[in-house]
């Protein structure tokens, strides 16, 4: 999530935000499990637990003029449940830990629980457990246990792969920039922001239907593609004219004189999944996929051999600078 | 933790505190999973998952001026682990979810991320994962996972069992009280708090051993000992005279004109284990226990039929108020 970073592993993509972390795991060296994914993997009989903490911090990664308490809890939930879902796990809950001041009306926290347990139902789960503290501003840590079959990692993809990605991306920065300018979002824009869907069907769904490498975007395309091709030791081909650009990215990338593809790529938060699929992986599989999941999923690139991420506009490479959240 | 409590069952002891939960488990309703104890319990095989959610705030929980970053971690960790040892929990490990603000020193995020580490692989578990965000103030969210082969609910107690506690209790409330006057604690009191050893072997050696009910003393024996009482539907009868008292409490309760044992009664953060034992566990066994736990265990009373908690000194009712953190 924005102006947040989960502790993982050396395979992570450049970037100073990403430095700390390594020192981090520098720090710890064989106190730390085996990080490197969106969730920690620990194999459990015929099956793998998976499970990942993100924080959300009122004034980071979100305001509560922008969202009602209820969305607040469905945000913070849903953007811990996409872990679970980038590595093709099943839900099993989420446990929540909430600060907020001494202030706080108990109906906003009972609102922002609310919408905690909306985020866990919707994907089969249960508010397992919690905690509550008072602290200077709303500050919400979930942490999501979940079952998957067949983990799928950031690691796995191999040249020869296709690279897609589930949904629409964009419109959570488009309603993040109306809202930085004073103006209200579009409807569709501030839905994407404030009610984010995880992909747990969908993940499932791609790691048994031969997923390779998954993630979900959370620090935008641009960034994200570079953990799954450090990951993978791979090269990541993106044609940004095949992003499923959403709707309502045009007119905010068109004030700032952006290319919407381009816009939808350095957006954060879509908490989309981008996946490695094999070769033969193809229109008909995709269509199978959206009957199943009810999300479109679209090719935009493909996995070479080499390691780096290359964003292609028609022939050229567009560069963009890289992305820092916690700094 | 002080300033802070589990969303846990309608079975919760009295105070406002816990029915501002209860008024979070109704608005949940069914989206809730079988909350009521120290940790979420998930079946597992022939095993049982044990999970918890705990956070630590500066200003509710710590000051950065009486603790340096490594302890800390530590602490959060350990407060956290403490709630697998009142399952009777194994560790596996934790993930911590930290916010600091913007101008915090790298070298003070990874000094605390080291404490993680320690009170993690003092239990034999790993830092599994985290997440880093930029706050206003020091938060630590910290969830354990763990393997509990035989779990230890707070709800098993029956009448004629022993009620027992490891260790000795008021230390770390003594270190609290010295602070808040603008002293410097003692030494002892000082070690206690910031360095609070998770009771995992020794919860383990419990469950094995025939405890009925338990649970870790983070809000003071007088309050923790109600949710007991309150989740068996026991009547507990506590002999003050029988606590075992820390050294470090007598100076501090002698400043305040109280028995030490009251004080040690209202302490907090103690995260020793409060632990129901059968009619014929005895001095044998609780040789037994500290030569297998490095640790003692010292009867304090007996359960009852009936439900409440009753505090004794010889036969007299010492009646405490309420406790209430949150508010």
């Amino acid at each position: 999530m924005t102006g947040s970073r989960a502790v993982t592993s050396p395979l992570l993509g450049p970037g100073p935000e990403f430095d700390f972390i390594r020192a981090i795991a520098r720090a710890l060296g064989s106190a730390a499990g085996p990080l490197g994914d969106d969730c920690a993997l620990i194999p459990d009989g015929t099956t793998t637990l998976a499970l990942s903490t993100d924080v959300s911090v009122e004034g980071v990664h979100f305001r509560r003029d922008w969202l009602a308490p209820r969305e607040i809890g469905w945000r913070a939930a849903a953007g811990a449940l996409s872990d679970l879902a980038a590595e093709g796990a099943e839900a099993i809950g989420v446990f929540a830990a909430v600060t907020g001041p001494r202030s706080l009306a108990e109906r906003d926290l009972v609102e922002l629980m609310r919408g905690v347990g909306d985020a866990a139902t919707s994907v089969g789960g249960k508010v397992l457990g919690g905690d509550l503290s008072a602290g200077t501003q709303w500050s919400v840590a979930i942490t999501v246990v979940g079952r998957a079959p067949r983990p799928v990692t950031r690691g796995g993809a191999r040249p020869g792969d296709g690279l897609w990605v589930t949904g629409a991306l964009g419109a959570p920065r488009a309603a993040l920039e109306a809202w930085l300018r004073g103006d209200p979002p579009s409807a569709d824009a501030r839905d994407a922001f404030a009610h984010p869907v995880p992909r747990v069907v969908a993940g499932s769904w791609l790691a048994a239907h031969g997923a390779t490498a998954m993630l979900d975007l959370s620090d935008g395309l641009a960034g994200d593609a570079r953990h799954v091709a450090a990951a993978s030791e791979v090269h990541l081909d993106v044609e940004l004219d095949r992003l499923p650009v959403a709707p309502a990215v045009a007119a905010e990338a068109g004030r700032l004189g952006v290319v919407p593809a381009v816009f939808a790529a350095q957006g954060g938060e879509d908490y989309e999944l981008l996946v490695a699929l094999p070769a033969g992986f193809g229109p008909a599989e995709s269509e199978a996929f959206r009957a199943a999941a009810g999300v479109g999923l679209t090719r935009i690139g493909a996995v070479a051999p080499g390691v780096g991420v290359r964003l292609l506009r028609g022939d050229d490479e567009v560069v963009l600078p890289g992305f820092d959240h916690f700094r």
